[in-house]
């Protein structure tokens, strides 16, 4: 980052990413309590998720707020203007991810609610460990600056869009091997494409996190050419 | 907005904002071409909605880099600031919006490539309709700088949602009448719930509009609160 005179202003950078470390961190604990309330059975778990939905959305408007006070008052340049851009469309992916995981935990409590039935655990378990280290490994790549392993990050999205079709052709199976499963299978599905879409989401900050190291904007890039940018 | 010695800034004020409406324009289009493509069975509408995939994403990366132009070069404060921000949140909105009506066209090519089935027509034709209208109205707000007429785009998000849960439901009884629907089914299920999200993505841009005009963050906020905010 850029050598500033002022003290001040350092601070105010460092405190916004450790604020969005905090965001992520809670976020990732998000998916675990959603998904290990489903597939556990945990009500008081899911309950938390929900509670604790708030405190995601209160993260992303302070990280917006500070961000607007460092524009307004410090003016920054180069990498820092960088920063403040790059958690600007960081922090609204963090928000998305936190709400895919509060809609896990309200549609499971449904199926809960509903009676317990057969789940593709193991598959719905797999994605939310999947999907939560490319999000351990994309905010630690964000706090080193290392554009290579955010990289990594968006071929690991490959495999979990590849699981996720697959837990939709099991779940199309038991519907039509069992229709009385259908609503409940509808919900399973709903839990199995917010965990996709977490890992999109997740996707979207490693592009972001290249950006921020390389200045170069890989969205809309094939993965190749992504890992090419972050090796540059 | 803020009164500039600078022509040339004014000017690249305005290119950005009018590339905004061109963005708006074309996702309005997308999303038309998509349903249309779907309703009427027109395999050459929703190949046009793919090809014009692209041109969707070049625009936001564009907005972006003018965005980010502005900031390292002119560090605009008050409202020009304010329509900055804005516009880096509306962007990754309306190109979401781009992408939903990317998957409506590519989930319509498979329903018409197995073969017609009943679809509810009128349902989704109405979806699109109300997303539609919701849209146009959120990006002449924008334009006019009308917080009261973007608040009222919040509220239309309202029955849109309602609609949505209504389609599901229809869907879920097609499913248990003919299990031999369940395929098709889920895909105009997803269909579905990609026009929800396009409701979805026009309401957070509504949400910005009334930021951009009166300074207040009004997401999280009920609808009631942001319509005050609104009117104050």
């Amino acid at each position: 980052m850029t050598d500033h005179t002022s003290k001040q202003f350092d601070s105010e950078l460092e405190a916004i990413r450790t604020k969005v470390l905090q965001l992520g961190g809670l976020v990732e604990q998000q998916i675990w309590r959603a998904v290990e309330g489903l597939t556990g059975d945990d009500e008081a778990r899911l309950n938390e998720v929900v509670q604790k939905e708030a405190q995601v959305n209160r993260l992303e408007v302070e990280l917006d707020e500070a961000c607007g006070a460092v524009l307004a008052r410090r003016q920054p340049a180069a990498s820092d203007l960088r920063m403040i851009v790059t958690v600007m469309k960081v922090a609204p992916n963090l928000e998305r991810i936190g709400d895919e995981a509060e809609k896990i935990a309200r549609m499971a409590k449904m199926i809960h609610e509903a009676g317990r039935m057969h789940t593709p655990r193991v598959e719905l378990n797999h994605m939310a460990t999947a999907t939560t280290a490319m999000l351990r490994k994309v905010l630690d790549a964000f706090a080193r600056l290392d554009a290579q392993s955010a990289a990594q990050v968006v071929r690991q999205d490959i495999p979990v869009d590849a699981e996720y079709q697959g837990v939709l052709r099991q779940l199309i199976s038991f519907m039509i091997e069992d229709p009385r499963t259908i609503s409940r299978s509808i919900e399973l599905m709903f839990i199995a494409k917010a965990l996709e879409r977490i890992g999109d989401h997740t996707k979207n900050i490693a592009e972001f996190v290249v950006y921020l190291v390389k200045g170069r904007d890989v969205r809309h890039l094939d993965v190749d050419d992504v890992e090419r940018e972050a090796a540059s």
